[in-house]
């Protein structure tokens, strides 16, 4: 077998599989919004059953909506598997996720075009609700497949509008009858724009992803008397918008002055009454917070509570925090994420070892299997965005790669 | 008739007043919701409308709404007029405005039922639309009274669901027949709780208010780029909310700094996408600044916009700005707060100059004619909150020197 020259992808038909699936919950200026569980999911949910069961994968559906699609090896066992997911952010764009999905669907379409039977089983796997966008949290699919969120939580979990997931993944036809867990992966391999500047920054063709940093994400709450702005002393103040503004500057400061691969983001913040003559009452903001290092992350989250603190009382206010998640940073499993480098090496492309700085579902899979992801450059580094964009010579080369390391873990004979 | 023993205010009566107005519109849990041109403000102008016919006062309404209850002097002439306004904030209390316009009614009540007829007519103003929750400007009705700005344009101001001005006043009976700017009046005196925690935290019982102090109010917004938080390094990013949140904490301490009577708030402020996960591409937020003195405003104000440049700046953001609002500070008629001044000492009130914070429509009144103001205290310096409250004694002392005040001022020889 290892004689057989190696399969190259259909490139214009990747190319044209990521435009068909983009046209299914398309924003009118470019772009995508496919919310998970959504109207537009459930299409694109469809389009790929239709797609897997048309080259003639066993199709299965478990309870959380993951979608598996099945291509038997030689022999029997559990099979690698490549995947993502398709949901999207509201103003998403063609790539995130769906690149990974239909980049392992050309991989098997590859495969059977050219006679190729791996000796272990492949398995393409689309994640339910990898964004969280609409409910939270996020990687919820990956996250109940791997046993660390129990399936009648997960299911009972609602959007702003209250409507639960199970009542969404029964309306859209999605809640399958297989038990989640199944099925039980040899090793897991997710191929995704990288989201992040670094790989054009550095021009390089592949990163090599060896973990996913932690992630802690706090909602502070700060109560503050709501007064009037042209009447109330400045000494007199209890100012709920000022101590949100001082923690978002000192969030800033402090992932510069700790440096590494420490960061921090103040993305939502609320006021109330918010009005321009009245003294915020009340603020609620968070703190996305990140490093690849879980001590430093530890210490980022102390000293950010710290100050929230102290700046609450300085000015009179009353604080409460939340978590809304915490993750461990990941590390990916060593010989997997070698296997990247080699095949990477072979293919001729440039590359170097990374973190990522998104959660994705590999970090779920990773405490179940052997795990690793592949990142393509994303153009400006955008993400979440619907001008977010990789070149189709990117794609290509990721998708070749992400076949060749399949191949090589399927066929290997230990 | 400097003989006769001045006639007392009927304290039940104002009292009794003010529960009765504030049950129109009232809320829930307590407090006022009497929007300009609600439906609550109609059945309030109605209810004021009524109290003063049965005086037998001669009431005229003009184009823009505002309402004038007329009683006779022994000699014509243009009216020592008293007033405020009715309309409230969406969760107002029960005096802002209120108190001023029913204590009015309550002296020329008090008038009436002793016999004691003035020099000079007294007048009753009701100004539309002073406190500009819906309809911008704010002081409208007293605005367009002295001139400041044309009728057809405040008939054409719009509310957040595009309602008019025009539409509003005439949907609840209020486009009187009489041309703005009439009655011209001789003076105006409006009394008003203080609306701030100076006269409880020195604890005077009159505040006599030399002027207003000046207002800038400027809308910012901040177009940075939005982007994944956790994969754009901390020195590639363009994060809106962290400048707007410099910006504020630039404003307090620009107040600090600049000390005597500045005052600097951001009250208002709206990130987007506001997502936890997503640097903010856009911020727009609120400054509202004041002082007493002109030049220290435009200075306060010059620094701010100057700070917000250079801060966008050195993060890569776009920043532009509008003036919502921009009024001069005012300095009433110095005769008539020393008449103020003199009232209140004569009814052995302890009492203090001071410039009133807020907005009033006595200041746009200042513009044709001698005015003035009087504070009473505000516990806890509260309003524009459900919770604003007065004490008892202190709502009849300030009626008692507006009684004084008028009546002085009615008398006066030449």
């Amino acid at each position: 077998m290892s004689a057989a020259p190696t399969p190259q992808i259909d490139g214009p038909r990747l190319l044209a599989s990521l435009q068909a699936l983009g046209q299914i919950g398309a924003l009118p200026g470019g772009g995508v919004n496919r919310l998970a569980l959504s109207d537009a999911d459930g299409l694109g949910r469809d389009w790929m059953v239709a797609r897997m069961r048309a080259l003639g994968l066993r199709v299965e559906i478990d309870a959380i909506g993951n979608v598996f699609g099945h291509l038997a090896g030689v022999e029997d066992g559990p099979p690698v598997m490549m995947g993502s997911h398709i949901d999207t952010v509201r103003t998403g764009g063609l790539y995130d996720g769906n690149y990974g999905v239909l980049a392992a669907l050309e991989v098997l379409a590859t495969l059977l075009k050219a006679g190729l039977r791996t000796r272990r089983p492949l398995a393409l796997a689309v994640f339910t609700n990898e964004e969280g966008a609409r409910f939270q949290p996020d990687m919820m699919g990956s996250l109940v497949y791997v046993g660390g969120l129990p399936l009648q939580e997960a299911l009972a979990t609602r959007d702003a509008d209250g409507l639960t997931v199970l009542a969404e993944l029964q309306r859209i036809g999605y809640q399958g009858p297989q038990p989640v867990g199944m099925p039980v992966a040899d090793s897991y391999v997710e191929l995704h724009i990288e989201q992040g500047p670094v790989l054009e920054r550095e021009g390089v063709q592949i990163g090599v992803v060896e973990g996913v940093q932690g992630i802690s994400w706090t909602e502070f709450t700060l109560q503050g008397q709501s007064n009037h702005a042209g009447t109330t002393p400045m000494a007199l103040r209890h100012d709920a918008a000022l101590v949100a503004g001082q923690v978002a500057v000192h969030a800033r400061e402090l992932a510069r002055s700790m440096g590494g691969r420490q960061l921090a983001t103040v993305g939502a913040l609320q006021l109330s009454p918010n009005l321009v003559n009245v003294i915020a009452q009340k603020a609620v903001f968070t703190v996305d917070l990140r490093n690849t290092d879980s001590a430093a992350l530890a210490k980022a989250e102390a000293e950010l509570h710290a100050f929230a603190g102290r700046a609450a009382q300085a000015e009179g206010v009353r604080l409460s925090a939340r978590a809304l998640a915490r993750f461990e940073p990941v590390d990916f499993d060593a010989q997997l994420v070698e296997l990247v480098a080699q095949q990477a090496q072979a293919l001729g492309c440039s590359h170097m070892r990374m973190p990522s700085g998104a959660g994705h579902d590999a970090q779920m899979l990773a405490r179940v299997c052997p795990s690793a992801m592949i990142f393509v450059p994303s153009v400006g580094g955008l993400s979440h965005n619907v001008r977010e964009h990789t070149e189709p010579e990117d794609l290509l080369r990721g998708a070749q790669l992400l076949l060749q390391v399949a191949l090589a873990r399927a066929n290997r004979s230990s």
